[in-house]
């Protein structure tokens, strides 16, 4: 694997979801930079992932947000302090420097050199839930596809997608557009998921832009150095399809992965903390914050997140400051400094005489 | 003093800020009913008191919000679950019942049994800033009034405001069009708030509508039940002017108050809780959350308090639904059920055959 250049920041949030994308700004307000990793193809976690439109009332101050609505506002509010993004890619190693600082490096060999690193991992790196197919890995990356991390890779291509959620149906309506065929295999007749998907889908089958396959499922792969062909099982019966590609969407598992190789002291696959101080783990100058942490009395509450990434901000600034005293505090008072020379603020208050 | 009737509730919560607005809605998706005591005539604590239109930036999710606009969202999120509100009344002392509950009472009087108690009482209770001035006390309430609770009060009046700063110039402005005379007295001849105030009192004192005295100062009330006359000290002449009321707007200080006599831990006029739990304080059932509270680490941040407020409110749960394992959860699953009947909810998944 080629060695590429070193990323060197302050703080390394592992976890791009809320908790993660709001340290950012916390850490930005005490004047360290953040750089983000996370498994997914964008930020957001599971809120971009999972139920970006779905709404969520339990944020303070919004009686209702869409989960996909609360990311994007997060992304605006941290953009002054630039975060930097490695997406697609897992955090797997990390290694303690003599001086106290990090070197993480993911699945893809990207290195990372941080003075602090805050877990923000949520309930793991999704995971995609893999079919039971023989030789399947041997196919990924070679027509095998868990992701629609591009639909310009299936323009003009001929794919298979498996599965019966939102997911399955809203790629299936989307690539019918990009793709040259698109076949959609479930192992129902009934499929689950939004009115609206699952009423485009009916209509694009009548018009012949889906071939919709149910109830069946894809048991075989065939290729010599990429996905050439599928055996599907339907209804007792055996057939094959040409096809260039295959997207199976059955869903994401979390899984706290490498992470849990760490050395950190970990109860029922989550991280404990000092709850009582900063969040800190059992390794010094290890965070975790959010979903991913448990300690006393712990719930897995977005809100609870963006309060433990704060305090995770401030100890980390106090460690890297000693001495110094400098405590976040009102933004309507201090105003807010962007990385990018912006400032926000307040607006003041004039002094004039009235004559 | 009349008795009144006494007020029930599950949790009673000392202060509207944020942080006691929030704790409804947590206590709302456990089915426990809160009770609010502000000192001031509206909720909101100090984003509604003292600086509604200004903005602030490090509330999770916006990117900037008016704290006015803030306390109104907050509303709106805990509406459904009916909170009950006793403004304009200090809670004064707190009697623990054999049972475990308490019975808390205002400064008028006002009795609320409750289950739990959570202080929520930011800086403290906010009391004006008096100037020095012999007998001042004895016209509280007949003529001297250090806020506006009710602008219709002064209606047809002569009025004098004292002060230099933004309540003053807002509610000469304000009044000017209610009162039948409005004189604004400051001691020195600048005034410092918003601009467009400034010169807005600028423009109503050239059209007549606000006399202005300055640089002077009031310097005695004379009256025989209800003032009648003020002293002013202008340039070093004396002179005196009728008036139906005195309203000196010199800012307001926050105080403790009462609840330092409750027998809690207090250090550095905060009140000491267990973080590493639930903020409980030394006293079981009674919690402090938000700016009230100190602890190892404490950030006083909005965004703690609505932690804070959240663990409070599964800690008193769990106290009184013992062995029940009921914890709040993400309510994009859960939704939300109001005591008013209303139900939110992410819009369900349909489960249908496509033909």
């Amino acid at each position: 694997m080629k060695k590429k250049k070193m990323i060197s920041t302050d703080i390394l949030i592992i976890g791009a979801g809320p908790t993660g994308l709001f340290a950012v700004f916390e850490a930005g307000l005490l004047k360290l930079k953040c750089h983000i990793i996370d498994a997914l193809p964008q930020p957001g976690g599971q809120l971009a992932e999972l139920y970006p439109k779905k709404p969520i009332f339990d944020i303070p101050g919004f009686p209702s947000v869409l989960a996909g609505d609360l990311v994007t506002n997060l992304m605006e509010q941290i953009k002054q302090f630039q975060p930097g993004f490695t997406l697609n890619e897992k955090a797997e190693t990390i290694e303690r420097q003599e001086d106290g600082t990090f070197i993480v490096t993911t699945n893809k060999g990207t290195q990372h050199h941080a003075k602090a690193v805050a877990i923000a991992g949520g309930l793991g790196s999704f995971e995609p839930r893999k079919p039971i197919i023989e030789d399947l890995e041997f196919y990924e990356d070679k027509g095998v596809e868990y992701f629609v991390k591009d639909p310009e890779l299936f323009r003009d291509k001929r794919i298979v997608i498996a599965g019966g959620g939102d997911s399955a149906l809203d790629w299936s309506i989307f690539l019918a557009d990009v793709a040259k065929e698109v076949t959609l295999v479930h192992r129902r007749n009934e499929f689950r998921g939004a009115l609206d998907s699952v009423e485009k889908v009916q209509e694009l089958k009548k018009q012949g832009k889906i071939n919709l396959i149910t109830p069946a499922e894809v048991t075989g792969i065939r290729g010599a150095e990429h996905v050439e062909e599928l055996d599907i099982e339907q209804d007792g019966g055996h057939r094959t399809i040409k096809t260039d590609y295959f997207i199976p969407l059955f869903g994401l598992s979390p899984k706290l992965g490498a992470i849990a190789n760490w050395g950190l002291e970990i109860e029922k696959n989550a991280i404990k903390v000092n709850n009582a101080l900063d969040y800190q783990t059992n390794i010094e100058g290890i965070y975790a914050i959010g979903d991913v942490n448990t300690y006393p009395g712990k719930l897995k509450l977005i809100l609870c997140g963006f309060h433990e990434a704060t305090l995770m901000c401030q100890s980390v600034y106090n460690k890297l400051n000693p001495g110094k005293k400098y405590v976040l505090k009102y933004t309507t008072v201090s105003g807010v400094d962007g990385f990018d020379g912006t400032r926000k603020e307040a607006e003041k208050q004039v002094v004039k005489a009235i004559e």
